[in-house]
């Protein structure tokens, strides 16, 4: 709408300069290579007298700096060290110093850097006092001297020049811009004073360093795991992270408040509102872009947004979340990948997941605006919160997946876990709707026919049934629904909800009167392509029998929850004698549901049944399994020596897959490559080989993924070490 | 970036509609006038049969309504009425109803509306269960009956569409859409349960009902008062704020939440972000729109504002908040406007505003990025926080001037003024921000030549040294700095500066010599076109005589402290005998300053004096007072007559005024109107009646306001009694 000129204009009452956003310098260079103190008076030379001191070289020192800092993994070719934590540079002059000489280190970050926004940062070789980062002279060796450099633990974290001058009478003489002395600064885990400080070391290990994780997927009671390449060292990753935040316009700044940098950050993971890295598709067709079951890992994700500068095609939870996790760990931040199954999604902002039905129990889906997800991905991030009483300190929610807008954008949190569990709602950011997410009721209402609604059946306990992630060190589930919430209807449980809806969040409190019927649905695992068999149980507590009036409705359902295609109906009748229980059996066959599966694998069950004066009803989800490919490694497995993996799938079905495209990748050993394959007839194979250099010692992982346009996904994965090199040189 | 069609396409496995953000429907009905319960039966006959209910009237009995409500003041041809209070409506029928017969009332906001979401409200006749708005009958009357209906106390604030339905066998028969039956409904102050309840009846009338009030400006030791007409009750003026929170989108579920209708609604009334009602300028150029002390009151930029659908031109702080006051008691919402003097914008987030002075004492702005604002205006609005603990409840502020985004976008608050004063800025929204305005330190740094900072002079009384409003019930000034602070260096400011500091404020710590030596300025209130005499003294508390190197700097400044145009400088030496004052008195000419000024009205005179290792600094901002206008009323002064108003002006310098706009406004009595004059010369006049006839009885307020393009603004008011209608009759 204002031209920068016209605002400058309109402004000029109010600011002398525009906010710096960007990592970059508006202008060609920060200073000038040779200043004068005082503009009225002359040099008393014109050149620099022929024993002055001048800079011959500025070295980063990186083989020593990187393995203290824990940076020797990122594949970049700048000094990567940690904030709070003392770094050595070596510089050279033209001669030995003396007592008299006066020089200081210069580091800039953004346009227009000024020592009281913690831009510019002058270390200073003693004779002088400099800015916040300390420096200290460790050792002269000749001509050389070697500087220690200890960046503030809240210092900004990005990508700062350094420059380094040398100040004789009233001449100042600096470096000329050198981008390979360019120093990338980031968060410390190490560092006590850091507020992503973490204790363990095998948490470190984990949260920052681990390139690879684990996403729990599927149903609660059948939860399936995806291999995700965080690849936060691969590169190019270090600087796409950066430029993101740069084209976020995130205030250069802000950027060493840990709690606005990764608000801000979960913004601009998504595409709303700024053009984010992720666009989200939750419909089925994907042909505008990649499907988001076809991902291996983010690596490809943040180089195809930084390169085309569009965002990327497609994602659902679980890809934001990867991805936003390798943002969080490469910057030095803890963060993991968390899944909530069962999870609220409620567009009221209270504590109910209102589900409607008509007087036929069938459901009236225009109605019914809130949905379960089968289950939802986020991200936590560990913070001490400096900013809120010191018991919200510890993991923090934070969400990329675009939602609901918080506080008129996409993102969600920093929320603290603890604050949540407690019902401590009242403190920032977004703990309200986390809150819900893991903690709503489904209230089943009736809807008559005058458009009045009446609650038949509560479940306080379907939603947030289980939180888990990979667990520290090891490939495994840890269930953390305990750092979420207390034990259902347990003294500190009511104490929360109490004080929940004591700061606003609406509990359901319908009266219903107790049933003495009940109904629960069950059923065995079942793979793609093979019938389901479902136990429907009915309990009858009365002391008569009871007819009940069954229904059963079967969708194919995305897994937000909401219905792709519906099946069928059925209705049937079932006496329970006093006191019993009766199971009926019911089989729906693959010629039935396969017609409507299409991407989907979430088969949804609704059982509801009338028997007198009680309602009944029941939801049963059921996720098809899909098969494996096979993934097999030859060769050397050696650092700097060539391997070689095979993917390979023969197709089980009696149908051909169509359209299946075939990805691989592993952090530190092969980037993604994918394969097309046009047709794969039924019980026909192919066998895919590819050859690559590994980079990276260590326990490492491969993963291979399949997809096709009619049916869900297929995955595979092998384990690797990798042996160091021979003699015993550490790449950097 | 995507359309909607493509974006209800990738998210089909979400949202099953889009989520309503106006008042307006988006189809032509909310519903079929005839409707049948089952699509697959018929109706048992085409039409109703000959003694089937069918409505004839609905009458929204306002003349017993409004003044029950406290809306008759309202120039608006529909209902207007309350949350949480009863009001009545008298439905007409073909026939006197029988205890079988069956009706309802609908009322529906928005499109797609749901009784889960609040928007559709069903009241029943009472033999079956309706949704939360409670119904109930009160009277019959042959074929009339009398409904009371009583929404809830939290009920979406907005204009409901009014439906009358009669239900018989399985026919549906609604009253056509008819919008002379549509309501307003606005929060209640007079209701406990509401969220805005204030229990005194004087503060409820002052910042519900007043549309005029008094806006604090200058200078802290010289404070001027400017008039504000705020008209909510103006014609237009309720529909016009409705339609800015639709333009704003906020969806239409959460407008019965006050605190999120008060946050997103201070981010519409400026014009960043959203395109909101008004444009600030805080330069000099007002050549594309209005200036901002041309207005006299809210009603004319409000209906600017919705006429052209453009931001208006142009506002500065007091401008925002009085447009913001005017849409806050319009909706119901009790509301005042704060001036704060001394005001600290703080644009890092910590506790300090830094001031960078050069070595010579001069002040280095190119380095200043902090300023502080003679005064800064904002709003308290009064609401119980449910969101926070209890104490957070009351006055909290939102300001509508765009200062810095506030979790990224331009808006402030609600903050609690209770927990500004604790300190306690862990609760949302923008406590920090708002603590810094009115409790930062100013630091003053010396810049050395290598661009090192050092402070040499704290002060911790400057900013927000006294925080006013408008006084209850009379035109006078109350203070209320208590309210957001204790008394300075108390143990409870201690404590809160400590909290504060806890949550994560940076505060000012340097450890700076005490000085023996300060200064101070003082200067009597001056009136245009006087020379300025300022008082300077030098206090002396050490056992030496000292002699101060002194320097005054004298610049024109904007209101928010930035320099419009540099003075003069000055050097000057005095020597201050061992434990005395020295005083050393200073003239300023017009001749001086006047070619400088431009429209601005603010001199500043910074002196600095360095007397051996001592440093001094002082700042005084003197205000120059300008002429008035005579404003004179003739004529009946009752209800529904004519009479005149007059405002007459003598040009009292010695050079003609230019461009000069007069503008008249009275709330309830004359609309804004204004006239303009090329050049008035030398001791020229001019005399300007108009004639207008009384819409509201009781006190009232005629303003008038003179702005021209070489002066600062001139203006006058006067207060009339207006008697009632001779008939006594209230127009509705």
């Amino acid at each position: 709408m204002t031209s920068s000129a016209k605002e400058s204009n309109t402004h000029r009452g109010r600011y002398s300069e525009p906010v710096p956003t960007s990592n970059l310098m508006y202008d060609d260079a920060d200073f000038p290579e040779f200043e004068f103190f005082d503009d009225q008076a002359m040099p008393r030379s014109n050149a620099p007298s022929r024993d002055a001191l001048s800079v011959v070289k500025v070295d980063m020192c990186q083989s020593i700096n990187k393995p203290n800092h824990y940076t020797v993994a990122y594949d970049i070719k700048n000094l990567v060290v940690r904030r709070g934590k003392q770094f050595i540079i070596r510089i050279t002059f033209n001669r030995p110093i003396v007592k008299e000489d006066d020089f200081q280190v210069e580091f800039v970050i953004g346009s227009n850097p000024s020592p009281s926004k913690g831009t510019l940062l002058v270390v200073t070789s003693g004779i002088r006092k400099g800015s916040s980062w300390s420096g200290t002279i460790l050792e002269e060796q000749g001509e050389s001297v070697i500087l220690g450099i200890t960046p503030t633990a809240n210092a900004i974290v990005g990508k700062f020049r350094t420059y380094v001058a040398v100040i004789a009478g009233n001449i100042i003489q600096r470096t000329k811009r050198n981008d390979e002395t360019d120093l990338y600064l980031l968060c410390n885990a190490w560092c006590p004073k850091d507020a992503v400080f973490l204790e363990d070391e095998a948490e470190r290990k984990e949260y920052i360093l681990n390139e690879n994780g684990i996403i729990f997927q599927g149903d609660v009671n059948a939860v399936s795991e995806t291999d995700w390449m965080y690849g936060q060292f691969e590169m190019g990753i270090l600087d796409a992270c950066i430029s993101i935040l740069d084209r976020c316009r995130i205030p250069i700044s802000t950027r060493g408040n840990v709690v606005q940098l990764v608000r801000m950050a979960s913004a601009v993971v998504n595409s709303q509102d700024d053009y984010g890295v992720l666009v989200g598709n939750w419909g089925g067709d994907f042909s505008m872009g990649k499907p988001p079951t076809s991902w291996t890992g983010s690596a490809q994700i943040l180089l195809q947004y930084v390169n085309t500068g569009v965002p990327v095609c497609y994602a659902q939870c679980w890809v934001f979340a990867g991805v936003f996790n390798t943002l969080l760990r490469c910057l030095g931040i803890p963060a993991r990948v968390i899944t909530n199954f069962n999870s609220a999604h409620d567009s009221t902002g209270n504590l109910k997941i209102d589900l409607i039905f008509r007087m036929d129990n069938s459901q009236d889906r225009r109605h019914t605006m809130d949905s379960i997800w089968n289950y939802h991905c986020w991200n936590e991030v560990f913070i001490n919160r400096h900013d809120l009483p010191s018991h919200c300190s510890g993991w923090q929610v934070v969400d990329a997946t675009p939602q609901e807008t918080s506080d008129g954008f996409y993102r969600c949190g920093p929320s603290s876990v603890n604050a949540i569990k407690d019902g401590l709602l009242c403190h920032p950011f977004d703990c309200g709707f986390v809150f819900a997410e893991v903690n709503s009721d489904i209230v089943c209402h009736r809807r008559d026919r005058y458009g009045t609604l009446s609650a038949f059946w509560v479940n306080k306990t379907y939603v947030g049934m289980l939180i888990c992630t990979k667990a520290v060190g090891k490939n495994e589930r840890l269930d953390i629904t305990h750092n979420y919430k207390y034990l259902q209807d347990s003294p500190e449980d009511n104490r929360t909800m109490d004080r929940a809806e004591e700061y606003g969040c609406e509990r359901d409190h319908s009266e219903l009167k107790e049933s003495k019927m009940s109904v629960s649905i069950s059923a065995e695992p079942v793979q793609m392509c093979q019938d389901v068999i479902l136990a429907v149980d009915f309990q009858n507590q009365g002391d008569l029998p009871k007819t009940v009036q069954a229904h059963l409705s079967e969708s194919v359902i995305f897994y937000t929850g909401v219905t792709a295609s519906h099946v069928k109906d059925y209705d049937f009748t079932v006496t329970v004698p006093a006191n019993q229980m009766e199971r009926v059996m019911l089989k729906v066959t693959t010629e039935e549901y396969l017609p409507h599966l299409g991407n989907q694998v979430s088969l949804r069950f609704v059982v509801t049944g009338q028997a007198d004066e009680y309602s009944l009803t029941a939801i049963k989800v059921v996720e098809l399994q899909t098969p494996h490919l096979t993934v097999e490694v030859s060769g050397q497995l050696q650092v700097q020596k060539e391997m070689f993996v095979t993917a390979s799938f023969t197709n089980p079905y009696s149908f051909p897959l169509q359209d299946v495209v075939v990805a691989i990748e592993g952090s530190g050993l092969i980037s993604y490559k994918t394969r097309f394959y046009s047709v794969i007839e039924p019980q026909a194979s192919y066998s895919w080989t590819e050859s690559f250099i590994p980079r990276l010692e260590g326990q490492r992982r491969i993963v291979a993924v399949m997809v096709c346009s009619n049916l869900g996904r297929a995955d595979g994965v092998i384990d690797v070490e990798i042996k160091a090199r021979d003699d015993g040189i550490t790449d950097l």
